[in-house]
């Protein structure tokens, strides 16, 4: 049996080739790869002897050649293809283990474009696609982490055809991930990120148990290792739904910073929110504005959730709670609630991913943009349009009304008292009905408006939204602007001697 | 010069072929290629002709050889590569036309695991990444709507360093978008469609003018060719926040089949709809539900949009319509209208491209499910859970509110009477609320719900919405079921004498 070893990284490569030389197996190698197996004692013919070809043009044409591509592809089981193999003096090749240049790396390093396509590489795709093909002939390895298993299905006589299949998938879906990667740095590079074609590519975390609903399969997807590496549950597991509730809280609570923000979301929106001077404060404030949605919703909390905070939380049933980091004894305390799940990161603050890009499903495709983000420069450069200008507290109030607006779904309004959301309006078709109903929720909670500030993501088109925010004593806003009614909109606030302040940028999420 | 041409797609080949013999162009080919040139008089050079190595393996192995790849793959302005060609006797490749082997085809034709392997190409993909890398000194051409185009400028020597670098970029979205249709196919088949890597890959419709606000840049990407062939702008264009709008009107517009339906949207979400017995009927019920929040919205219309159907929705300000067809006089109607847009799929009735995946993308990556759909089946099982049945009218509105609840956003409840909605609750934290500020809004358009039947896509967690429901005169409710108080809820229908029909099955849409 013969393998051919071709590899750009070269972790454990020496091993799994002195495995596969113990097991009889004989060794083909290229340039790098042979040089590192011969100088660590594995006995490796080079691919020039077995093709009689040099390898030519540094490199770039080395194993496209009839006897490496015969010798992967002909079929073992068809009398005709072995035939002509003898005839062409084209022996087999049963296992091909190759990974591919680091084009990623690459632009990661550089941004010399001549280097860049100098990192596309020909030879090692065309191999791992050949391989894969012949999967029921020919092993393709291509993930570092398959070498330990492999050697011992070898050993065992275990390498089935379910197991090959499965390393075939894994080859297709390595050279699909890698040109998928090439297209989308061109287009990112000469195109604006919107060429003609557009490649999601998303590695799986983890199935949920079901999707959006129980009838629906789901599962969770990644980039570049986002979740892997920050994201490990303490305590059940994360459903379909608590994942878009987490992101959505994940966001909201990360929006400043460092600082010590609590969020909180149910059904994919905020029902509470508050940045104040430690993370127990932030979490009561937040509670209040809308403790009855709060139940069974997802908390996001942006430090360690400590004891304190823990046995604080316990008093109500959420369903998740999300934390940068989360000591033993805070653990402890849910110990004995079952339905409760935990997440942390693992590090000192909550930390966002940060995509360039955005996506919706539309049925038949896709809708992508660049992600939206609220810049600190849009509220340092807002305009006053009213006679008085906002205190120093509202301009506080402001900066925390106007973050949520732009993470909460459209229409929107967040009304905000000592840096704690206290009333909240979303997802409504109309701006007024978001005013209204935010009030009305208050009402109820008993929660007093008196002094708050007021954000909307986009403008107001009329001035009755500032009408209702008068009644309950709002006394600053903030909005886009660029309604053909502001002047009736900044003629209100300064009827009712509010602070009024246009950003010029419209923060719409539906 | 010299043409390596070898595609599966022959479509516009000889022609092709035969321009580039005219501007002096020699040709090489393969198999069926260059028995299709040859019969059509233009001189090729065989593939082994050049090679001088058999074409082997049943033509698994035709093109993966030095001669062919180094006479692509070589710098022509590096004197060493250009010494070691000659050496080498490899002759350069200066354009390579390369479509691939039909995969997708084979898989829609044939379930034969064989013959679908067979069609993974190898040979071509090979080629044309080779041809792409080397772009600089090599026409990489994938797309048959290409080739008059490449003529006229190797023609006018207009084939400069940004033309070559677009078809490079196109040869790497043709060789990422094959294997990730492999791949896909492959995890489709042997892991149920939830594998180890997901690719969603679209092509571009085209750009809008920007994405969900103005300072992010925005497309609309397909898949199959749905919005190439199912959607065209008679009037305007469609903006990002119109493409969503108008997937979510076309999908509530189409969830009665043929019936003549009509579905209003704002800001994704339902604010009317009515299945009546024409057209004009329908739109006329589904404004009454909330004419204010119409203002501005997207109008779907499941059938053709005629003049008297126009002139009907031009008494108000809509943003966009969407209709299956539209007549020419009734376009007519909207001709000094500067801000209506107007859409058609071109046929009798909406379609939907009905996919089978949903998506949603989280910040480091995305949530992969299967796509939820309401069947009739649902509301044909579901369980009486009153004491009273409800009439033939009553089934009817359920059959209506269930499948607007179920593409509405959640949590939602939906009044419907006669085949129309009258009242709608989405997008809230608190089922209440949602049923309450259904009741506030129909109260303000003096809509009377006596009578009407509610859907809840999800269960009632409590009685309170079921006594909102009374107040209003609401006879008949069906929701899924499945809650811990679910008697309590049945004890509320039963004492108000209502009928009660649990599904059980849940529609969460966020």
């Amino acid at each position: 049996m013969r393998a051919l070893i071709s590899v750009s990284d070269k972790e454990g490569i020496v091993e799994f080739a002195k495995g596969l030389v113990e097991l009889g197996w004989e060794v083909i190698s290229t340039g790098g790869t042979h040089k590192m197996l011969n100088e660590n004692g594995v006995k490796a013919l080079e691919v020039a002897e077995v093709t009689k070809s040099p390898e030519m043009f540094e490199g770039r044409v080395k194993t496209l050649h009839p006897k490496i591509h015969g010798g992967i592809l002909h079929k073992r089981d068809d009398a005709a293809h072995v035939a002509q193999a003898k005839e062409n003096a084209v022996e087999g090749i049963d296992l091909v283990c190759v990974n591919l240049y680091p084009f990623k790396q690459t632009t990661i390093r550089t941004d010399d474009f001549d280097e860049i396509i100098e990192n596309i590489d020909i030879g090692g795709p065309a191999m791992v696609r050949s391989a894969a093909k012949n999967f029921k002939d020919v092993l393709i390895v291509t993930d570092v982490l398959d070498y330990d298993e492999i050697l011992v299905r070898l050993r065992e006589k275990r390498d089935d055809i379910e197991f090959r299949r499965s390393l075939m998938i894994k080859a297709y879906e390595h050279t699909a991930a890698y040109d998928s990667m090439i297209a989308n740095y061109m287009n990112d590079r000469f195109n604006g990120g919107f060429g003609a074609s557009k490649f999601i590519v998303g590695n799986k975390v983890f199935d949920t148990r079901y999707g959006e609903n129980p009838h629906q399969k789901g599962a969770l997807y990644e980039f570049e290792y986002f979740f892997s590496n920050n994201f490990r549950a303490l305590k059940g597991e994360a459903s379909f739904n608590n994942l878009t509730d987490i992101n959505g809280a994940l966001m909201l609570a990360t929006s400043f910073n460092e600082a010590p923000a609590v969020a909180i979301i149910k059904h994919a929106n905020p029902c509470g929110f508050a940045v104040k001077s430690n993370l127990l404060e932030s979490y009561v404030e937040a509670l209040k504005c809308d403790p009855v949605s709060a139940y069974g919703g997802v908390v996001a909390i942006n430090g360690t959730l400590d004891k304190e905070l823990a046995q604080k939380i316990n008093e109500i049933y959420v369903e998740v709670i999300i934390a940068a980091n989360v000591d033993k004894d805070a653990l402890a305390v849910f110990e004995s609630k079952k339905r409760i799940k935990i997440f942390t990161q693992d590090n000192k603050f909550l930390v966002r991913a940060n995509d360039k890009y955005d996506f919706k499903r539309v049925d038949g495709g896709f809708v992508y943009q660049e992600r939206d983000d609220v810049k600190d420069a849009e509220l340092e450069n807002m305009k006053l349009m009213s006679k008085r200008a906002a205190s120093k507290a509202e301009l506080s109030d402001a900066d925390v009304a106007w973050k949520v607006a732009a993470l909460t779904k459209s229409n929107c309004v967040v009304y905000v008292k000592d840096s704690a959301v206290v009333a909240i309006g979303m997802g409504m078709t109309s701006r007024v009905d978001a005013a209204r109903a935010a009030v009305a929720k208050a009402k109820d909670m008993g929660i007093n408006l008196n002094g708050c500030t007021l954000a909307s993501e986009a403008f107001f088109p009329f001035r009755d939204s500032i009408d209702i925010a008068h009644k309950v004593g709002v006394k600053c806003i903030v909005e886009p602007g660029g309604s053909i009614r502001d002047d009736e909109v900044i003629e209100a606030a300064n009827e009712y001697g509010m602070a009024l302040y246009f950003t010029g940028i419209r923060h719409f999420l539906h």
